[in-house]
């Protein structure tokens, strides 16, 4: 790493690692107003006050970049939804659990999160299939559960995977429309998912 | 209207509107693969091989090509949910056609619709404003007609707004997703929805 690509004022900044962290943030940011075409490695490196050339020691793309900050998000959603689940819990108590981590983290990283949706077609092929892979783990999560709950008779579904994609749809397409005029508290998203959920699988809560 | 704006070898094409549907075309293709950002006006008119002067007499700007997109296209959905509705059928049938037809929509016409979506936050001020009171539209059907079947008794909804926000997220996201490796049919999006969204009211359909 050339020590001309990071800022010589803190020794916190300093650091190679420090300093793509900061370009991953000034990209998420800059993906999320000017989408990624719009975006320019010169506009992103503005940002955070340095010149495109300090990128390429720690990224030799944009496409890079964006494939670092996917990468990233993606395994930090699969993170969220992982550590909430407690597989000796009844499916209905691991289906609520795992939703609700998976909406409010939607909810909570909503800026970063759209990027990681509307610009996933900005990958390359091979760095797709990458991130894809994350989802399709991430979904496998949410889909053991309801065939947990289907098997033990906890749950009535007539298609399983129409169920899992209706539960993903709901809790990925959070990071478009929140927050909204009614909605600003990530909790309150994760309960009324939570909620709605069992609905889903044939419980009836009201 | 400048006559040079417009194909001069078909008759069909020497018409004012008809440059003007080229240029709304030519934008949504844009804008889905680049990103509103991400396109300038002369992208744009190269895509149907005109220069940029070509279209300020029908747009003064990116911005106003855009939200005559956006309009169009959100009128479009909300006629569709419209025309499918029966307000003499009982609530649980009118939930189902408009539901159905909405999802449809959104899988059909899901590269305009992602623009839709992906790109309202590009809109000025007061255009922003003029297609969401559109989305206020569309989702005051679907909340009239939730609100009808929890007064009659055939649906069971603890919670109006949140049901009616649940229903219009997995429309809307249909156009994210869709198609999928195992989706490519927006019939089967349609019934999918359909079938879902009676769980959702109260309905046990399995």
């Amino acid at each position: 790493m050339k020590p001309d690509d990071v800022e010589p004022s803190t020794t916190e900044g300093s650091s190679p690692s420090r300093a793509a962290a900061r370009f991953r943030e000034a990209a998420i940011s800059a993906f999320a107003e000017s989408g990624y075409g719009g975006s320019s490695t010169r506009a992103i490196a503005n940002r955070i006050g340095l010149s495109p050339t300090a990128m390429y020691p720690h990224y030799k793309s944009k496409e890079a970049l964006l494939f670092d900050v996917s990468m990233d998000g993606h395994l930090q959603a699969l993170e969220a939804i992982r550590s909430a689940d407690d597989p000796d819990a009844p499916a209905a108590a691991r289906l609520q659990s795992t939703v609700s981590a998976f909406a409010q983290w939607q909810a909570e990283n909503h800026t970063l999160a759209r990027v990681l949706q509307y610009e996933i077609h900005s990958l390359s092929e091979e760095h797709y299939h990458a991130v894809t892979d994350i989802r399709r783990r991430t979904t496998a999560i949410i889909r053991d559960i309801v065939l947990t709950g289907c098997d033990s008779g906890e749950f009535t579904v007539a298609d399983v995977d129409d169920v899992v994609l209706a539960i993903m749809s709901w809790c990925v397409d959070v990071c478009r429309w929140f927050p909204s005029a009614t909605h600003s508290e990530p909790d309150r998203i994760a309960s009324l998912y939570s909620g709605l959920v069992l609905k889903l699988v044939g419980i009836a809560e009201d």
